[in-house]
C-alpha cells in the first residue's frame, strides 16, 4: 500500500491494474501513462496549460461527427498516424513503403478495363498511371487489385462534394492480367488543405504551420498470398513535397510524372513491389 | 529537408514548427511529440489499438456537456491531474499538501459563524471539524478563509442533487480571528463512486479498477500574504483509503475521527500549516 507522490506517480497507478485484465491492455496503459507522466514532468506542466489542454480535447469531441473525424486530424498532423503506419508496415529494401490511409477511402469501387479513364467531371490535366505489380524478386503478380482514388482538379474528393462531382469520380478497381502491368487515365492530382476550421486547424495556426499536403494518388494494392500496401505517388514538383502537413511523403514514393503526347497528357510510370504475407 | 522515417519521426514533426510560434507552446508541444512518439515505440501500438484509442476519445468527446467533464475523469483517474497538482504545488516540510481540486466546488459559499453547522439536510453522522490555520513557524494566520465543502450521507454533492438536497448543503466559509482556529459541524463523510456510466468507467472496468473515492471533506484556504491550498482530509478507516480512484490521498492528509458526546458526535482536528506566497 503505497500513497501517490509526485516521484512514485507512475507505480501508483500502474499498481492499480486488475490481476484478470486483459495482458495487453495492461501493457499499453502502463506505458501510456508512464510516457504521459514523463510529458508533464519533463515539461513541468501548469495548471493552466492542463486546462487548455482539457479544452482543447473537449472542443476536438464535440466537433466530430459522421462526416468528421478531428481526432484522426489530430493524430495526423502530429505524425502519429504515420508513425503507426510505419510500426506496422515495416518491410524489406525494394518492397513499396506503405503511407497513411486517409479518410476518403469508398469500399467498392468499380472495378473498371486496364487503361479506363476515372476522371468523370472532365477537369484537370489528364495523366495516364501506369507501371507492373511485382514481387520481391521481379516477378509480374497476376490477379492484383489496384484500388485508386485521388482528388478532383479543385482539390476536393468526389465525397467530399456529393451531388456536385458525379459518383466514384476519380476512383476505380485494375485488376492485373499475367503481365502484372496496370494502367488508368486519371488527372494529375492537386495539393489541398485538410479541413482547418476546427480545432486542429487552429492549433496548426498557433504552431506556425500550413493545413496543406502535397499533391498525391491513391493506391491500395492487394493480392492473394501478399501483404496489403496502402500508398500514395507523390508529385514531385509539389510546393508542400517537402512539408506535408500530415507527414505522409516517403522519398520513395515520389513518382515522375512527364509530359508526353505534345502536352495534352501527363504519364506517371510507378511499379509497386508486393512482400509475400 | 527530410522526410518522415520511423527512426527519425520526432525530429520530422517537431522540424515543423513555426519560428514565430510562442517559446513555451513550442517547448510544451515538442515533448508532448516526443513522448507521444515514444509511447507508440516503445508498445509496438497496432493499428487496430490506434483506431480503439481513437474511438475511446471521440466518445469521450462526446458525453462531455456543462455537466459532465469525461476528459478531466480520465486525466483524474490516470493519475495525471494529481501529478499536475503535485508539480504545481511543491512546499516544504511540514507545510499542509495539496490535493486535487474536483468538479465540485462552487464559488461564493455562505460565510457562516465560526462553530456553525454546515449540514442543512439533517443526514448523516455529526462530526465537529476544528483545528488552527498557522504559518511554518506555528504561529496562528489572522484573516484566513477556509472554504469546506463535501458529500451528503447520500454520497452526493448538493450540486449532483438541485431540487433535493437544500443549496449549499455541506458548504460554507469560515474567516479565522487572531487565534487562528476554526471550527463547524458537518457531517462524516462517505466514500462514493466518480460519475462511471460513460467511456472512462468502460476503461476502469476493463482495467479491473472500481470507480470510488474513500470518504474526504474538502478544504480551500487562502489568505493575504499566503499560498493557497486546496485539499481535503480522509477517513482513515474509509474502505477505499489505500485505493482512491483518482489517487488524491496523501498520507499526511489522514485526519484523525474521533467519537466524542457519548458516541453522537465525530470529532476531526486538523491544522493547516501555510506557506508564504
Amino acid at each position: 500500500m503505497s500513497y501517490f507522490t509526485e516521484a512514485g506517480s507512475v507505480e501508483a497507478v500502474n499498481a492499480r491494474m486488475g490481476e484478470t485484465t486483459d495482458a495487453r491492455l495492461a501493457e499499453v496503459m502502463a506505458c501510456l501513462v508512464k510516457h504521459l507522466h514523463a510529458f508533464a514532468k519533463e515539461i513541468a506542466l501548469t495548471q493552466e496549460e492542463w486546462e487548455i489542454g482539457i479544452d482543447f480535447l473537449t472542443r476536438t469531441g464535440r466537433i466530430c461527427s459522421g462526416e468528421r473525424q478531428e481526432f484522426i486530424l489530430l493524430s495526423d498532423v502530429l505524425g502519429f498516424s504515420m508513425l503507426v503506419d510505419a510500426i506496422n508496415n515495416r518491410r524489406p529494401e525494394g518492397a513499396t513503403e506503405n503511407t497513411v490511409f486517409g479518410p476518403f477511402h469508398v469500399e467498392g469501387a468499380p472495378i473498371r478495363e486496364m487503361g479506363a479513364c476515372i476522371s468523370l467531371d472532365g477537369k484537370g490535366e489528364s495523366c495516364l498511371f501506369e507501371g507492373r505489380v511485382l514481387d520481391l524478386d521481379g516477378n509480374p503478380v497476376e490477379g492484383a487489385t489496384v484500388d485508386v482514388w485521388s482528388d478532383n482538379a479543385d482539390g476536393y474528393y468526389d465525397v467530399q462534394q456529393p451531388g456536385i462531382q458525379p459518383k466514384w469520380n476519380n476512383r476505380g478497381r485494375f485488376v492485373t492480367g499475367p503481365d502484372g502491368r496496370y494502367s488508368f487515365v486519371g488527372i494529375k492530382p492537386v495539393s489541398y488543405p485538410i479541413p482547418d476550421d476546427g480545432p486542429v486547424g487552429q492549433m496548426l495556426g498557433q504552431l506556425g504551420r500550413h493545413p496543406y499536403r502535397p499533391a498525391h494518388m491513391h493506391y491500395m494494392v492487394t493480392a492473394p498470398g501478399y501483404q496489403r500496401v496502402v500508398t500514395h505517388t507523390f508529385v514531385a514538383e509539389d510546393d508542400y513535397i517537402a512539408d506535408d502537413t500530415v507527414f505522409g511523403v516517403k522519398e520513395t514514393l515520389i513518382a515522375p510524372f512527364q509530359r508526353v503526347d505534345g502536352d495534352t497528357l501527363w504519364r506517371s510510370p510507378f511499379d509497386f513491389v508486393l512482400v509475400p504475407a
